[in-house]
Parts: structure tokens; C-alpha cells; sequence
């Protein structure tokens, strides 16, 4: 990246709640093969709380702009690309914004709680099979464990040649802390006032939920490939929020993308501009092609995030 | 913290190995009332990766520096205090080190494997009460949920004003990882070539185990609160590679500190100046009073740092 002076830089966990545990067995632990110790679970415990770190940027703008990683994903998906190029911390940096990464609630370095007895499930695990092909890097079936066999998607703008970097990246996932996660943005928001988020996937979901109920804590909203529509949420709650809604290539090589792109079209249409706010891209229309679900890791990222930079000096800052 | 310009800001993961399920039963998983999925566990999955996260300030010296944290915690210890004020990310940066922060495999956004299935056991979590005690912040059964009736080590340093945000970093914690630990900053220190390490707790433990198999890869090796000797490990291995092991205060007031400071004191001996290269630092003999485990949040932790970084000056840079 271009040097940064920073002002600032730090973290903080925001939100938790304290449970206690009674009744549990003992259980004898060892920490060593000398050091044997009979470990009690019961007591008190803060859990759900969320991990946010930030970079401040010498002479920032005011918005400050907050990242939303999606489902098994951390803060780690915009920092640096799974080949090593800068990621959209760096960018957004440079652009003069204060930036907020967060690890969501259950996650990261938000840590995670005692199951069944505190988060009620357990958690699901990412196979290489799956990533490969959910996240459109390839085609249906086209992961295989040696690199040259893979049937990646032509002309692919992701690096699929460092995937096995790529799905160290993903961390265990719960599909029962959505409440928790919103919260923790929301007390977010509070704390840091009227911001920017940027948020992917099913993250993009979970913070559409948000914004319904909060528009007045945001001043932009970007939506990079949401997964879901906001269940329950009519559109017209954010009407006056200026939403960007951007997708990238290849959804009709995949069985479930095409309809999900459907879905967020006929959604978004009663407040697409100009009767409202919202704009929904799909990049090949814009001439960028090749792009996967994950555009911030993508080789054109920078072209991407620079896009993105533009609408909100255009239309937030 | 003072601005500090960065040349470069980023992370990567480092390590990790390949595993196959087969096998496992199907589960349905809700990822939301109106999407069900068949989730299926088998396949592969890369394990035991580390999470590294890379502060470069410009015109940095050439030395990197590791930061290892303990036992069921991550590089968030280093970064900002619980009660918000600066870290030692901030502080060695400020002091010209290129900084590398990680969290141990197993913990934060390293991520964490299935178990039984991959990871042979269940992660133990670290209750307030037990906390609160072993990192003498306070004395036997001096927890209480209500702050007011906490019984605190008299004149402490640690912030326990914001114990409730300290607690909230920790996670989950395995003791069956300690190879795959190892293993994971040793390919660290070949990538990074000869690095300082700073590392905590039973973080240290591990360091010095590390440190006799590879010493030429050190530069220096700073041990904060050590919980252990390095097992199995006789110091004529690292006689010639500079080492700052440092207690804080209140050892005394803990059932189980005198005896493992008497343990390190003894451990140490063989190498110890004028014989060998490694100084034992007691900070209350040094006019520092009232530290607790945690040297790197109390608040004099920029008085410790700078301590630490006059050491690094005169022996390893």
C-alpha cells in the first residue's frame, strides 16, 4: 500500500452479556505433562460480544466507515488478499476514512461460547469443496486437492491460485446469533455515530435488518453481494438511506445465484432510484468481468474499491 | 498513541495442514426461517494455520518483532488496554519495529477445527472468577459481579475498573495444540528471518522451547511472566541468545506464583549473566510496584515497554 500516517490505531470488544453456569462436571485438564489441574466451567461468563478494530487516518473525513464481513468470515477478508495484494482497509484508508474491521459476535477475536449450554447450537465448518464452488471460483464439483486438476471459472478475477490461503480465512459458523450479531453493530453505531458500513454477504443481510430499524445512525449503506433479503423487513424503511447494491460475475454458472440476484432485484426495485435511494450494480454491465462472490479479494479489488469510493463522495460525503 | 506513518498494514496466515472427513452424518442447518440446507460435514479442510497481522512503520530497523500471546488469548492483548488506553502494537511501533502480531493456532482469527474429529479434545473457557484470580488482579474468591464488591490487589496497576472488557478477550483455550503451535512460528521466523519475540505467559513456555531448537533464528527474546520451564529443555541451548524474562508484582499473594517464580529463577540460573545472556527482571526490585500478570495492560504497561525497549537497544539492535 501507499504510506498512511495514522493518528490512531487500536480495538475494542463492544456488547456482551454476563451468563453463569452452575452445575457442570469437573473435568481434569492438562496444561502440560507436569501440570495437571481440575477445571471447574462453572461461573460467570461475558459472551456475544463483538471485536472491532480500528485505523484512524491522520486528517480523516468525519464518516467513519465500518466493515461486515459474512457468514464464517472475519474482519481478515478486508485487510489483505489471499495472493498478498492490499485490501480494502489500505484503500479506504487512503481514501481519508476512519476504519472499523469487525470480527462478528461468535467469531475471530470476538471469541466464541460454551455450546450447548450458551450459544444453543453447534457451529458448521467450511469444506474446500464447498468454498470453491458456493463462492464461484469454480464450477459445480470443480474443487480438487491437487491445484492443476481444479475447474476454475474462466477468466476468474479471484487468485484462485492462492485458495489454499484463501480458506484459512474461514473460521466456524453459527447460524443461531443473528439477534446477537445485529445488536453489537447496533451498539456500534451508537458509539461511533452516523457512519458508513460496508457490509458482505449474509453480513449484508443481517445489516439491512439493521438499517431498517436504524436508518438515521447510518449515512451510506454498501451491499456487497447480498445473500438474502431482509426477512421481514419492507424496503420503503429505508427509503431516504443511500444504499449501494453491487454484484459481480458468473451468478448464472451457479444453481442458487441467479435466483438470489432475482430476489434482491424485485426487493430493492420500489426503492431503486430515482423514487429512492438505492443503486444496484452488477459489475459486467459496467465492463468488469470475471469478478467472484468475494470482491474485495478479487485482482481488480482496487478498481472496485475505488468505484465504490466515488458513489460515496457522490452520494454521502 | 502518536501518529505514526506505515509503509505497510496487512496479515496472512501461515502453516497449516490438509485433513479429510468421510464419513460424518448430514444435518440440516438453518441459515434462516425461509433457507434450510442440507449441511454435510465430509471433505477437506486446512487446519492448524496461524493468523499473523503486520504493522510496518516507515524506515523501519531491520529487526521484526513477534508478539506470542498466553494461553486462551489472542494478539488483542497487545493492541489497546481494556480501559482504552494505547498497547505495545502502538509503543514498539513508535519505537521504529516493524510489528507482528499474532493469534496462536487454535484461537481467534487463526480459527479452530471440529473435535473431536480433528482437534482430539474440547476447548476448556475461562470463567471471571478464575480470571480474576490467576492473573492477581485480585485475591482468593475476590470476584464478585457486582465491581463494587471485588476484592482488588491493593495499589494494582491492572485497570480492574474495566475488568468486564479485559475478560471479553479471552477465548476458548486447547491444550493439545502446543506442537501444531510451534510449528506454526517456526515457519514464521523462516519467513521473517532472525526476529525478536516477545511472548507471554505459557506463550513464553512455548517460545523457549522453540528458542533451544532454533535459536540462530532470534535475535532476541523477551519472556513476560513465563507460567512455566521450557519442559524437556536444558538452557545451555539458548546460552548465547539474549533473553528478558520479567515478573510483575503480588507473586506472593498467590498460591501458585511463588513457586513457579522460584521454578524460573532456578531454570534460568545456568544462563543467567555474567555466565550467559538471559537477565530475570522482578519490577517491584526496579522501584515498579503493583503490576499484575498482564505487564502489557497495566498502566504503567509504556513504562514496561520502554524498559523492554532500552533492553532491546543494548543487546540485540
Amino acid at each position: 500500500m501507499c504510506d498512511v500516517v495514522l493518528s490512531d490505531f487500536g480495538s475494542f470488544h463492544i456488547g456482551g452479556r454476563r451468563v453463569e453456569l452452575t452445575g457442570l462436571p469437573l473435568k481434569e485438564v492438562h496444561y502440560s505433562p507436569t501440570w495437571v489441574e481440575q477445571y471447574d466451567p462453572n461461573g460467570s461468563y461475558i459472551v456475544e460480544q463483538m471485536y472491532v478494530q480500528y485505523l484512524i487516518p491522520k486528517n480523516a473525513q468525519t464518516t467513519p466507515l465500518i466493515f461486515w464481513p459474512g457468514g464464517g468470515l472475519t474482519g481478515v477478508n478486508f485487510e489483505t488478499t489471499p495472493d498478498g495484494r492490499s485490501g480494502w482497509v489500505s484503500h479506504f484508508l487512503a481514501q481519508g476514512y476512519p476504519v472499523y474491521n469487525t470480527d462478528p459476535v461468535e467469531r475471530g477475536r470476538s471469541g466464541w461460547a460454551m455450546y450447548p449450554e450458551i450459544f444453543k447450537e453447534a457451529p458448521t465448518f467450511m469444506t474446500e469443496e464447498r468454498g470453491f464452488e458456493s463462492f464461484r471460483f469454480g464450477l459445480k464439483d470443480g474443487f480438487d486437492v491437487q491445484p492443476d486438476r481444479r475447474k476454475v471459472m474462466p477468466h476468474t478475477q479471484f487468485p484462485v491460485e492462492a485458495y489454499h490461503q484463501f480458506i484459512k480465512q474461514i473460521v466456524p459458523r453459527w447460524t443461531s446469533n443473528g439477534t446477537a450479531t445485529i445488536t453489537a453493530y447496533h451498539l456500534l453505531l451508537e458509539r461511533l455515530g452516523q457512519s458508513v458500513i460496508v457490509a458482505f454477504s449474509s453480513g449484508a443481510t443481517q445489516a439491512l435488518q439493521l438499517a431498517a430499524q436504524y436508518p438515521q445512525l447510518l449515512s451510506g449503506l454498501v451491499l456487497i453481494e447480498p445473500a438474502n433479503v431482509g426477512e421481514g423487513v419492507a424496503p420503503a424503511a429505508f427509503k431516504d438511506l443511500p444504499i449501494l447494491v453491487v454484484y459481480g460475475d458468473f451468478l448464472d454458472k451457479h444453481a442458487a445465484w441467479p435466483d438470489i440476484r432475482a430476489r434482491m432485484g424485485r426487493y430493492f426495485a420500489p426503492v431503486t432510484e430515482p423514487v429512492g435511494q438505492t443503486t444496484v450494480v452488477d459489475l459486467p454491465l459496467l465492463g468488469m468481468t470475471g469478478n467472484s462472490h468475494f470482491l474485495m479479494m478479487d485482482k481488480n479489488n482496487h478498481e472496485i474499491s475505488a468505484f465504490i469510493g466515488d458513489w460515496l463522495t457522490r452520494k454521502v460525503s
